[in-house]
């Protein structure tokens, strides 16, 4: 069900461009697409949270996975979130998933539901053994309010049943404990990648095999640099690449006290794409509150402060 | 879109009742409306917590619709939750609710994103407008993370966008709030029902309209008696009524520390209808830990004591 | 020592007037002992939240015990909060209690460290040990961050531990099972008193003894009159008092959000108490912030309509 | 009030060692300073949590700022803890400190009250006017229920307010944000410290002066290499260093469930000195759990693999 190799290096969550009307628009998607590959990514992941997949309606994740899959054609692995509150609702995902040939999935722990970890690992088993294809566990405590544990996790690596960890739980040790634990119970094929965008030097001299950017959607071209420098030892590169990131990541606080973090983060990264002339709107779904003119001006501002405009 | 009169009395969460295999038991289902019936209940809640709504995926959703609607034909008003983490995904849920005919529908608040209030009044304008029959906010923090305040629903209510609150948040000051607001706006038809099912009498002398008691389930006559003794004043007779069912409802803490507190709650519920003789399995979904032997035998210690079996 | 008859009645908490300098108001104070006295409650708590007990260093806590306990001379009890982290720092402040002549003590769960509720039975029992006086149990998860069980508080009152509860914690539902609880195990003696301040006709009405409402320093005589209506069964008229009191404390919300929740409400008590003639001044401790004159103004408003001033 | 250069190197948080009579041992806290001098630590903070703080009464506090500050006698600078609920109090605490003669003190945000970053602003430069002596913020929300900004932090280390920070929080980006924003407004001064003891090497790559490790109590010679190697450059060498002590670091999860977290950590330090002969007695302050004989041999396991005995 794993693959030999673990998945690595860059991995953006793919945002989901949409028109004003609210449908996926998948022109914009595909030239977000070639954005993604011509900055040198080395996978991606789609309907995740970055790609408002809480917002999008069962059609519209089909539509993306269609026109991803579609134009990305094997030039790079693209793994797909099936984010659902439980194993029941999660395999309809997978299902959909993997006959649009997705080369893994991504799936939470149970959420809106109370759990506890023995739920989790039947929940996890259950996915796996009908998915056919390598499964990744999203640890996302700010939206599923649980954490998952080491323990928990290296033992479902063992078993076979998780092909990786994405990590956006802001818990270095944690997550440094797993990539120990990785490596004392010899399990080279487990990928362990962070979604702290932040600190990516530092997860990757950690041990850790990658990152799943938002940020990476606007600055592809810098989250490979980073990669690339850690990758042949180049630590004060990589350090440099990741300053400057976390200055051009400040866009995400444009927004003000008048809308959600969400809004305000999601809405940055599509008016970034759109100023940068990839994605045709900055529209984002309902019932998010867009960035008025002034933010979006602000978000310019970031961008050209990072030389990307 | 709202009734004129405000929905009240005792509306059960339905539970779904499961096969072995995990499918619904739909002749169980029948047996279990028809003791719910038999007790006097005054409208049924489908879909909800305690129906096990987040491990159901949707082809059971409708099955439960269809076999919920078909069989009651009328009966009492049937509302249905529409449960999913925001207003795009939502409206899915409203058009097969709608169709199949239910009186009503029930919605949180986003999860599993970060929202503001802005964003959930929004949420709630844009399902409403698409579903032409009453929406009821569910308040219930446990799984949303978040809690409605006051003056937001009483805005909708003016609005016409809410037709009720079904209010589990155990914030028994916000819901007089509610209850006094309501009062001062002059919104008559705008239906506030507990889900807090220790404190009904409580409630109801604040000035709730009803109650939606998962423990229902199993002793609807119960909570229909508290409820018609409230209604004719007799408030000595409803609280010795809602201590009893206050003391039955220990059955939700059989489960070890081995489970989840929905687990074992759920668990206590269907073992309870199962040994009432009303459902065929007291199986409950994955990932959930069923209870053991030794567990269910505690449930029926309850019942006994509760002179139900 | 424990007392044979339960604490009972309206015991509010009592405000700790300051001049400008920050310095205890012993005037102003004996003043508020008088309006309260004059209102006609039942007992009196010091050195509590809404008493600022977080910003009064020891020595201001020490004026408070011997002017509140001088001045009351025995009319009422006087209950005296020993507030800090852990049972070694607690027993200082009972030994000046004791010392002062408090008729209780009020202690917190430990706070600031994690705990355990095994914990938490040796801190209370610790405490116990050692005060000679009755001890009360004080449930604020909001600043405790931790929720006392009904089933620790009902053995600790069987062990003779405790003498009562002062439940600040919203959940009516674990109270209730305290109060049925009570009365199971036949502990007539341990006084439950809830500090949830607009549901007191509805505590009262489940069995409670009694109330701490924060709201009782600026109406005290409100809260008497909800307090005898209910002891001779008059509930009707203990329900139309509470609805005017919770009008009354939409008045800790006059804070803007320049400010924290705290500093909102304790300075609308203050500036209330204030423009009611009884304290000197409206000042809060450091590092709250204090209303400004447009805010002072809006408490003005609140009590115009309740007629107050 | 700020010192020119920045504090930095390992700075352990002190354990405070008690005789079985819950006294402190001043005998075996005499050694224990021996044990961290001789592993080259740069400096010691005591009464801060590790140091159960919050367990012990003033006069307590003061036998040990005694003790510590007579002992060391200037070998290495000497932060003091004044952890308590707000200002007023704080200051307390403050003059017992400036009068025993430490180098520098260490406050948390106020705790137990409801608090917001306007009123923790006045709460800090209020400490800081009358200190006289450096201000070290203490960001620890698992204590405090609060996380401090950097935007907050930045403002205040440019104010001359806060002579540094001690970042126990976990989160990585928001300690990154401060260091480079500590870069971006020129504050050499300001000293950024982590009490994340399992990311130090990370850290300190970031630019982190220094490290507060709980369990440099344990092994300060590991966190004395890993700083040092850090400082020449050796990150390899610093990593593995990490890595032992992450692994060391497991003797904190020995206590069973039947105990609070911090019983089990702050008894698993103590254990562990008292196998490495350095404490006479592993006692832990009240309400706390001891260990068992079984968790306390399983706290010599960790030694023994880690070579420390």
């Amino acid at each position: 069900m794993t693959s030999t190799t673990a998945m690595s290096g860059v991995i953006p969550p793919v945002c989901t461009p949409l028109t004003p009307e609210f449908e996926v628009d998948t022109a914009s998607l595909t030239r977000l697409l070639d954005h993604l590959l011509d900055g040198g990514v080395d996978g991606l992941f789609i309907l995740g949270s970055s790609s408002e997949v809480a917002f999008l309606p069962d059609a519209h994740r089909k539509v993306v996975l269609d026109t991803v899959l579609g134009h990305v054609a094997g030039q790079v692995p693209v793994l797909a979130g099936v984010i659902d509150m439980t194993a029941p609702r999660v395999l309809d995902h997978v299902r959909v998933a993997v006959e649009a040939g997705a080369d893994g999935i991504v799936a939470t722990a149970p959420f809106y539901t109370r759990t506890h970890p023995t739920e989790i690992a039947i929940h996890f088993r259950t996915i796996a053994a009908q998915a056919g294809i390598p499964l990744y566990a999203y640890d996302l405590p700010v939206s599923v309010h649980n954490k998952l544990g080491a323990d928990l996790l290296l033992e479902l690596a063992a078993e076979g049943v998780l092909a990786g960890l994405k990590d956006s739980s802001g818990d270095e040790a944690g997550f440094r404990e797993v990539i120990l634990g990785r490596r004392d119970r010899d399990l080279p094929s487990f990928s362990v990648l962070t979604g702290s965008e932040l600190t990516v030097d530092s997860a990757l001299w950690m041990g850790a095999d990658g990152v799943v950017p938002g940020l990476g959607n606007v600055d592809p071209h810098g989250y490979v640099r980073l990669f690339r420098a850690a990758l042949k030892g180049d630590w004060a590169a990589a350090r440099t690449e990741q300053e400057r990131l976390l200055r051009l990541f400040g866009l995400v606080h444009v927004g003000g006290p008048h809308m959600g973090r969400g809004s305000s983060a999601l809405g940055a990264f599509k008016a970034a794409l759109h100023l940068r002339g990839i994605i045709d709107h900055p529209t984002t779904a309902l019932p998010q509150i867009p960035l008025d003119a002034d933010e979006i001006a602000r978000v310019g501002e970031y961008l050209a402060d990072a030389a990307l405009v």
